[in-house]
């Protein structure tokens, strides 16, 4: 960070943080010490949840205390330093279009996949600027926005039973800081690594690529996720 | 093969085998085993990279006699069993378009990558028919389209001083005994495997995140290819 903090500082904001995606990213950087506020349109339910991984975050982390807090996504946004946006596609663009104020001048992760489901299985979802990262750019023009944490399976992230993931991140964005902060917390799950992938233009086929994971999934009975080799 | 050959028995036919892709599939390929047709645009060039080709294919087998010949894509496509197409994306579409006929009934592999540079790097060219795999069934209604081998480096296949490749080779197809086959010849590059990743409308994400690896090469100065976790 060029305010001379280090990752380990961040409290780290996740707006859709009761779907399987944010509370699993959310229960593996709370165990692994990071300050979390996680973020739902209802911050009841938030606040629900952010108790449920509290504890199983706790109890992962050996006892070690751990922080997540629950509330409404814009009162998230507001307070966090970081934030990772996991809401559903659906609500991707509505969503971020409210969030404008408060993310600006903040690192934005987006991890949200255009996916969908017809009889053929998974496909992959236009969106008309490109990319969800490249739509959450457009609608955020004061953050810094990069695409990060599609490919980590939710079952996965949610096991603290396995106490290692297996996998990279591939972390796309055009704003070089923003990118090193963002790959620094991806290392902060373990067995994982941050990989930089690229330019926010190229972010598309990153998102997409968790359609073809998902047929993976289904053909080998799996979690798959991607590993880079040779780094 | 529903013939009763397995994949052992195929003659593969490489397409723009002249080229840095088209050449490293064909020496890993016929080191391994496979005899290999290489074809051109230019019959006599590719008899000359042919022979280079088993000379340095027969050294890394230990001098075990391989089999590598050159000649024309025409001539290539009608006498393989199954065909590689590593033309560039530039000549992609005017070299099909004249294969349709020598190419009807058989396994076609696409490995081409639809990707451009600019001041900014590398960057996914546009493909009307969604990806070049499906550009290629388009123009080949008659043959077995399938997508793989794009995330391999052409240095690393090559360089036959490493004996072990180190990645996944993701398949993309709609027929699944065409795709069984490529698996198969993908899992005869040592070190490697060929994995089930969906249906040929999913072909795009999997072409393009070549661009990706092309930025993690750049930034890291490696050689990158992809692992699945969990297979």
């Amino acid at each position: 960070m060029s305010d001379g903090r280090t990752v380990e500082d961040l409290v780290i904001g996740v707006l859709g943080g009761t779907g399987p995606q944010g509370r699993g990213l959310a229960v593996r950087l709370a165990a692994a010490g990071q300050r979390i506020l996680l973020g739902s349109r209802d911050a009841e339910r938030a606040s629900e949840v952010a108790a449920e991984v509290a504890q199983r975050a706790t109890t992962a982390a050996g006892g070690t205390e751990v922080s997540v807090q629950g509330g409404s996504n814009v009162d998230v946004a507001g307070a966090a330093d970081l934030v990772i946006v996991a809401v559903p596609y659906a609500g991707h663009a509505d969503t971020l279009a409210e969030l404008a104020t408060p993310l600006a001048g903040k690192i934005v992760v987006d991890c949200v996949v255009p996916m969908g489901f017809d009889e053929l299985g998974a496909y992959v979802l236009d969106v008309a600027d490109g990319s969800v990262a490249q739509q959450a750019a457009a609608l955020l023009p004061d953050s810094h926005v990069v695409g990060a944490f599609h490919h980590l399976s939710a079952v996965l992230l949610e096991d603290l039973s396995r106490p290692t993931l297996d996998g990279d991140v591939m972390v796309v964005g055009d704003d070089r800081a923003s990118m090193d902060t963002v790959q620094a917390l991806a290392s902060r799950l373990p067995g994982m690594r941050g990989i930089y992938a690229g330019r926010l233009r190229n972010a598309r086929q990153v998102e997409a690529l968790t359609v073809n994971l998902v047929s993976v999934n289904r053909r080998y009975k799996v979690h798959a996720g991607v590993r880079i080799t040779d780094v």
